[in-house]
């Protein structure tokens, strides 16, 4: 698979750190990612709400704008730089490789570009963030899930060979990855820059759209009260997939979508990835397995349905299975 | 609904106690319950498995016999009564009453009759069992999901108003129960001797046949735990519904299917139900939250298959809806 | 020990179901038990305020009065009968009996009576209580420990045979007790009659003292949880004994002092104890194991504080030790 | 507190990755660490132990060597470098700045050397390890705490501010910290090297002595079974703090001692620091929450009893408190 070298990116992202969707109805997203979900909210203006994980020290890991249109949309996903002086050779990089990008001013954020990804991602990067206080010790505030901090990123996309090749380009690595039985057919990557299995995802589908952002719990009985709390507010229906244990990279998961159908994951990290000598593990797309251990099907409605980015279009995938085996295909993570 | 009288009940029930099925391949079954359940081995005989709870001092609460034809079978569910007096009033009821029963010999067992109920439900009542070491305090040989001990039994059967007056004669008392909206219609009925929500379930449907065996577990992250066993150990595809959580008892449930196909439910207990001015909660057949309160439907093979008595006939039932409303009817607990 | 007879009580007992206190700062206690153990208030009257667990039905397990005096008090401590009915055959074996008790009004009891046992120890029975909403499936609403309901009283006493005397004849059984080494001095009693091993605890040492009143939560998480919220909100150091593993009984325990030092247990319940062939466990005192099976001694103040009785003399206890092996002596549940 | 500069590191540290103890009974030690802590057993020679957590894919994170002599010892703590060339660099950096340290073939490990930093503690560095399966998704084979992988280590030493500059000048950053009130005095240092808040911790007291290594647990659930199985195997004295939550890090931990009380931590792992603007966290040593949230305070085995290096001189701290404090100075995490 992708070799590891001893390359150094052009410049050092460091973590998933934010996203940007948008909702309908502001107040009732607020109030689901609030008291379904238990983020905490930073602040609120006419038309945004910034909201964080509990143990969150940056200003916002979700915002919600108000959606004028008539569809909420994925507005971009964030990744953090370690310092100012990345998003200039970011820059630089860019104008290099003929990427379009542009700075951006962001409320409670440092330098901030944003730019697409080869696939039409939407991508925002920046070097910091205002720090406010951690609520990990104030216990008597968790509430649902009580989720911790936001941990990554799971695209569509019609190429999973190109966006990876990009991503691995600036740094990121392969941790697993599935690949059509026999073949080198890429149908999912997993890709991470901050010591676990993934940052950033992609699987194979009609794309850009943003599948899931996923926020770390601190344990099962957290993914369960979560789903508790969404039936005990209305919720319920809303799960789309879990509890249950993903093949790849182990983690025990809850799907969940908003009043605007995105979607978001909880789930209870994942294990160590810092070693160069770890291979990538490898799954083959006909392994039931790398989608859950255990238990049932995810729906279709998990399988089939994501938040599109604005003005971007979605196009078919590159790489397609026969219609018989379509939704064994696309189960991936 | 039913009326709390004063009455006393001819022979005193205290609690479902024990149940025994075949299997096709005694070791496999023995191995299963014993490593992907976690139950603790009493006995092994040349046709039979003795195993029980962690916290059982009773010899056996499941029982494992050799099937010699086709098809696995349900045995019988064992009720314990509270003294061997209750025995023999329990035959001096089921005389007058033109009950058909046997006295039988069972190893481990005080003095033991057998006795159909009915609807057909095959029933044995004993009021005692040898008593062997409670492992509960054996941490270091805690396995899946921990059992700790038996707790109810649910049947399917072709006429669940017959099934619960008979039982309410006994002295179980309704804690929870499904109708068919806007009428007296019984489609479900949750009975308890030992206060708490069930000891034995009725429900609609082609019977009599056992739906499930149920053994409580000590928390959520066991359940999960049972269910990463099971899929570690080749079982995953054999959890047919859950993790989950009912409405009717508020039970957080895992069903998984043994090597025969009987099923076994994993929860984590139910609330108490002592107090006589409790009056049993009715719930519409129509109304989903019953079945659970959050999450997929259960699969098809959860609200369809269940195991025959031997030589029991499996009667169409009585009551029957509309088939494209079937599956949502038949989601009773 | 005790034996195993047939006899009826004299009037049916059902569980523990009530207890009350007294509070120098009736707000103070509330928020206490409201926000930092998680019970949920029913009512709050000038004087009064009345909570339950989250599945309880019955209008009140806890009842807050407020203190007019200089100390903080337990007022009694409250068990139901089953009917109507035995409320007046407990009246009459306490007249038959000597026993002084007296007929009361209280709001949201059916008919009460107050006594006290040979061993001082103040008691309240009833028959019924208003019902009100159980919330056990509010989980949005869930705080804390998240404590499920009521389920036993520990009582310090001066005389424990005396009163393991009288309850025995009450119909209460013997589940657990410690002795002395060798002997059958009877330094503790675990009492039973919900078919767990204990409603009503006695151990050895100056009394009649009410040590502590428990509820049950639904895992270990909830008792590290609610230690993490005391810590929060600024009981840490009321944490006078736990998280830790009781030998006796098998409970996972954490106790609390409330702003009066009252001292509540939060617990993960206990094994089932109803068959009649099950003996009691013995336990020396010497066994350290009885106390816990694990981790470090409890404190000084769980040792040697609890909450006196209203007027009633605590006397010094029949048994003894020799000082420098009283702590050891005392570690009883 | 020390300035976050953009200065190179001469090598590049990846993560705290094994440790080498001493045990006097090789077997006793092996079989403590499989079955009370439960760490998977990669290999066994005449007299050496190797063994590694559930996720872990190199071949050791923890080394038993037979001890000969009468006292066992801790030998080395280890940490991984990125790259075989970080190795030479190191050389290359240790020569520069007068630094003993020495080349040494380890099975199983890449190139490797071994040194002592300014304050006597004994270190590996290894570039890479013989990789071996992941045991993470054997569910089935989990014991005790489940430990995933080894994450940090506490060293006590006589001059923190010493060894935190040395750690420092190699890239370590400091996450939190202790000092005395109003002053700079350095009494304990938590600083990281792979995202979250330790990889090494100094802290005040009669050194270089090794205080504890750590593993992470999955929930606070497995830290509770965790002590159970120790109860259970006969180690329920050789907790000598927790369960409990520190408020430095925030982690819920468990401490344990083996057969030659060398203690071993587990917790369910600390929040990510990766972000430069974050400050680190001061605490004065006067705040007893800087050590617990909650609880009754550690044991004196915890506070003054720590493991030696082989002939390592231990020395004073030079910096002392008045001893009527002193515990309460040294209630260090």
């Amino acid at each position: 698979m992708l070799p590891i070298t001893n390359f150094q990116p052009p410049f050092r992202i460091t973590r998933a750190s934010h996203v940007a969707i948008t909702a309908k109805d502001l107040a009732a997203s607020r109030d689901f990612y609030r008291d379904v979900i238990g983020l905490v909210v930073t602040e609120e203006t006419d038309d945004a709400v910034y909201l964080r994980g509990l143990e969150e020290a940056a200003h916002h890991s979700l915002t919600l704008y108000q959606e004028k249109g008539e569809e909420a949309k994925a507005l971009y996903i964030g990744l953090r730089v370690q310092r100012d002086e990345d998003i200039v050779s970011a820059e630089n990089f860019f104008k290099a490789n003929g990427i379009d990008y542009r700075r951006v001013e962001k409320p409670h954020q440092g330098p901030t570009i944003e730019f697409r990804d080869p696939v039409g991602t939407h991508i925002e990067l920046t070097s910091s963030m205002t720090t406010v206080e951690r609520k990990m010790q104030d216990f008597d505030e968790f509430v649902a899930g009580a989720p911790q901090r936001i941990d990554h990123f799971q695209v569509v996309s019609y190429d999973v060979q190109a966006a990876t090749d990009f991503w691995a380009g600036l740094g990121m690595r392969l941790a697993e990855y599935t690949a059509k039985d026999g073949t080198d057919e890429l149908w999912g990557s997993w890709m991470e820059v901050k010591g676990n299995t993934h940052d950033l995802v992609f699987t194979n589908g009609r794309g850009p759209r943003l599948h899931h952002f996923a926020y770390t719990v601190p344990d099962g009985i957290s993914l369960l009260h979560a789903a508790d709390v969404a039936g005990a507010r209305g919720f319920g229906e809303e799960i789309d997939r879990g509890p249950g244990r993903h093949g790849i990279s182990n983690a025990l998961f809850l799907y969940l979508r908003d009043p605007d159908q995105h979607r978001v994951e909880l789930f209870t990290t994942h294990y160590q990835f810092i070693d160069l000598e770890d291979e990538p593990i490898r799954w083959d797309i006909s392994d039931a397995r790398r989608a859950q251990l255990w238990g049932m099907p995810a729906s279709r409605r998990w399988f089939f349905e994501a938040s599109e980015f604005p003005d971007e279009p979605v196009l078919e995938p590159l790489l397609t299975a026969a219609p018989s085996t379509l939704e064994d295909y696309l189960q991936l993570h």
